[in-house]
């Protein structure tokens, strides 16, 4: 029996989007969700408290990150990741190839799998798809992903082919791997960089695989939106209704409407508490960047239109204060802040989900966001 | 009317040490107690509501930080140092003179006040006794310093005396400038160096000025416990036994208790925060440096004698992970974790005093954390 379920709820019908229900060995989740990512079994400056607190219903962690320090052998003598961090809700961890090829610029692709040097001090690795999945069963978490290339863009149709066609059978020893299929559910891979054809080929393959769950990735690495939209109608339309299916990496509030509104249900992204660490906010009004001297006397919370308990405490003046003094206070009260705000955001979008009404709130949010502005380019 | 009032609950008869409530303009705090230090407005890396959860009765802010940085207009502006960082509980600030002298290489000191350097700017800077209170009157403290010289050791008894006769000049200056006596107590600050003579000469003269309290200075800056023991054995004597009595910048945990029985009411310290940025705990069993690889596979508390957030939620190999990866939150959990030590103390401390028994109290507590024992190193 497969770990996971996807339960359909709704489909909206101004765009399509999909309203529904993962259940999980940690709980329920409610889709499309945005999950906060706790690289190194945290998410940085938060308790799980302040998560559970904005309603964040699942988390992801990397497994590059964790096989590396402490190592996955010590969280699973802890037992498990989820009681070594103390999070009780569903974890899902990357395959760790994406690191493997960001983080390191020393390495050799082969069948077998990826050598490579430690992005910080040197010493020589190896990951292989069995490796990737052992480490994710160590970690124990609820969702696992195959072990994949990143191809980095531009690169050739054929380099691209001959990258999908391993990913594939990187995806199929993945699965003949994987010994925990009843409490960790292992989703595939789509890669083929920005090829129709490619990400077809990935796409159809995979589903022969019939894994729990579908991924897209090889996204939001520098191209523009407009390539990310393309992609996903590219690939959406080839994975099945009746599985769960991630958009890896994108957090920016527009690109999670429009991935939503092409078929996504789940969604991940550093982007809230990275730029939250260096004093950016995310608002209903668009951003505020709280160094600015603007803010120096402003009284007022970060977001008129939040709840959430910076909002509900704090001025902009003292944010800004906290920030320029190094105070990681400060970081963690904007982290508040930013991560409530995508999950309020998929909040609104599942509700415009269930009252097909997706369209009316993409143009409201857009409008006061200011994204509907093409002079304003002080979105993300 | 003063803004504060000690009331004298109980004598230990073991020792002498002191029982009080000190009565304050933001609440009633049980003494003898330890202040956490909110240099910066915020007690770093930790929430108001944080703090309230480990019983944090008040807490010290630094007047010379909030001066340069936001500004105390803008503070003032905010409505006071409570409503812009968010406590509703008491607040200490001190004058600014010890960072003065710590931070600034180049200064130049005159009768009107001091000429100084920008810590990080260099730019050029000036504080007086009456700066010092209009600065505090701004912050809205509920209890403030008097401007002071905090002489580096060793001195001459010449230079000394000449600063503590300086030193009663300023006080006496601060004390007129100073406007919202009903709402902000204003303490003296007991110099002398380690000469008591002087000692006896700055206490006797400023009880002269009957300030609501008296704080003492110029210890804990590098001098033996012995020689800061001594010290207040010369100076407490001479103090009020109707007036609160607070020993400046003092943390470690015998000397916390070495102090009460000495007469002292009020003590803060930056250790249990500085100490757990870099991993240290104190623990009832002595430190724990977390990094140490003992602690690799140790999925035990930091302390299984305590009831802290940190230690009823999370294990000392998750701890030394979080701050071996640098993140922030084992920071914070750490931080959690030493302030409740030293306020969970000070709880036992009160306790011991109100059934007479504090030198009991004082040999069970030095014993476990290792303090009798001459070949433990350990500790602080």
């Amino acid at each position: 029996m497969s770990a996971i379920r996807y339960e359909l709820i709704h489909i909206d019908k101004q765009t399509g989007a999909r309203l529904g229900k993962l259940h999980t060995p940690h709980g329920v989740i409610e889709t499309p969700i945005f999950m906060p990512v706790g690289t190194q079994a945290t998410v940085k400056t938060l308790s799980p408290e302040e998560l559970k607190a904005m309603n964040s219903q699942i988390i992801l962690s990397n497994t590059y990150h964790l096989w590396l320090q402490p190592g996955d052998d010590i969280i699973k003598e802890a037992g498990g990741l989820h009681q070594f961090m103390q999070w009780d809700k569903p974890i899902l961890t990357d395959s760790g190839g994406f690191q493997v090829f960001s983080l390191s610029n020393i390495r050799k692709i082969t069948e077998e799998g990826v050598h490579f040097r430690h992005h910080k001090s040197g010493e020589k690795l190896f990951l292989s798809p069995e490796g990737a999945i052992g480490i994710q069963n160590n970690l124990g978490s609820d969702i696992m992903m195959s072990f994949d290339e990143c191809v980095e863009l531009p690169a050739t149709h054929d380099y691209v082919k001959q990258s999908v066609e391993r990913t594939l059978r990187w995806a199929e020893r993945g699965l003949k791997a994987h010994n925990n299929t009843d409490r960790q559910a292992l989703f595939g891979i789509v890669q083929g960089g920005d090829f129709e054809d490619l990400r077809k080929l990935s796409a159809t393959e995979l589903v022969k695989l019939d894994f729990p769950g579908y991924s897209i990735g090889g996204l939001s690495v520098g191209e523009t939106k407009e390539t990310m939209y393309k992609v996903l109608d590219y690939t959406v339309p080839f994975l099945p209704s009746d599985k769960p299916r991630y958009l890896m990496g994108v957090g920016s509030a527009d690109a999670l409407i429009e991935g939503t509104i092409r078929g996504v249900d789940m969604f991940d992204c550093v982007l809230p508490t990275r730029i939250a660490r260096h004093g950016t906010a995310m608002t209903s009004r668009g951003r505020v960047v709280i160094k600015n001297k603007l803010y120096e006397r402003d009284f007022s919370p970060l977001d008129h239109d939040c709840d959430c308990y910076t909002c509900k405490n704090y001025s902009r003046a003292y944010l800004r204060h906290l920030i320029k003094a190094e105070e990681t206070f400060g970081q963690r009260l904007i982290s508040i802040h930013n991560v409530h705000f995508l999950l309020n955001l998929m909040k609104n979008v599942r509700e415009a989900i269930k009252e097909d009404r997706l369209l009316d709130y993409k143009e409201e949010f857009f409008n006061k966001y200011g994204l509907n502005n093409p002079n304003n380019l002080r979105q993300f």
